[in-house]
């Protein structure tokens, strides 16, 4: 089944991609690899995840949050690649910023929600490399910022 | 126009490449891509800029030295194309690593500080993917780090 | 020297590679590169080093967890080359995530832990670029994560 399929079987369509909030594009090919700026949780133009976990933002919501960054990546891809994703290839990498408060360990737990959602929707090309990290701060006061590499024909 | 003659028409010129300051080496190219070693905000040896933004380092001063890490990447760029700055095709990624205090969410206009530099000396070439986060603390109390990922021919 | 003789040399064996703590896979091979998710120090199944830098784990032991993490990598690694480790040409990138104090700059000393050993175990193939910064937090409260990229034949 098409990742477009799956996504409309799951009830979900892609979004505009998203405006980068800064000077720089929202993704570059290089090669087979197209790279994909980090993404922040945002839905119709707004942030659906801010703030720190777990004093500010359960790890529920900033697994959903992951989720959302998920969807604005695939829909920056489908610009990307002229809006033809059955050129994607595999995922190949993600990196995962968790706001994360200084005695919180959990941000494998939160990437899951991003990577399940990436396995969901696309099989075997949605397994990929991940780091995943704490940080103290992040644009916007999001909760949450996932940068993807994806291999693509 | 050639990104040296752009410099020159700014008044800037190359830094000699900075040494790293430990135990790897500045760039290692694979295939196409030439990837930069994290950049400190270094000028003659010595850190413009030190500490967390903004309570001890403006938002300008940040960009500055952000800036700053952009032309020693060119420098190291530069001695790994073997002093052929034109064999630069695109610049594809950069990671903008900023000092924040806990409560401050303006990496995206930090990591412009390097961002509209490389659109100002490379044009489009320079349009580039890129991930900004904060983070609590940095090599040497710097107020920015920032690595790179070129495409050179 | 084969890899494997200078591990051998040291007293050193490669471990299990280690499983990941989460819905993701250790290593891609997009191209020539392996790309490896980032490492804990992990021995046995249990970390070796937990908490931030300097207040709750010293630089020695830091570096030796950074260790750790080349040791697991490099598992991973021939598992992904189906053991046959004379494939890996050389090391290209390694990013270096170390739980620090908000005080603490030492970043590159505690990463110079992994950097150093590569060098040590694979000469100038272990020659590598590298991003070290500092985080407030790591998954189960690691003291160290470093995630690689290789290039193998």
């Amino acid at each position: 089944m098409s990742l477009e399929s799956k996504l409309e079987q799951l009830g979900l369509t892609l979004p505009e991609a998203p405006k980068p909030v800064a000077a720089y594009i929202p993704a570059v090919t290089s090669g087979k690899q197209v790279i994909v700026s980090g993404q922040l949780p945002m839905q119709n133009g707004e942030l659906i995840s801010t703030g720190k976990i777990p004093s500010q933002v359960s790890i529920e919501d900033a697994q959903a949050a992951a989720r959302q960054c998920v969807l604005n990546a695939l829909a920056v891809l489908k610009a990307e690649l002229q809006g033809d994703l059955s050129r994607l290839v595999r995922v190949v990498r993600i990196g995962a910023f968790v706001q994360s408060d200084d005695d919180f360990y959990g941000q494998p737990q939160v990437a899951n929600g991003a990577s399940e959602f990436l396995l969901e929707l696309l099989g075997d090309a949605g397994r990929h490399a991940r780091a995943a990290v704490g940080v103290n701060a992040l644009p916007l006061n999001a909760s949450v910022e996932v940068e993807f590499t994806f291999e693509a024909d």
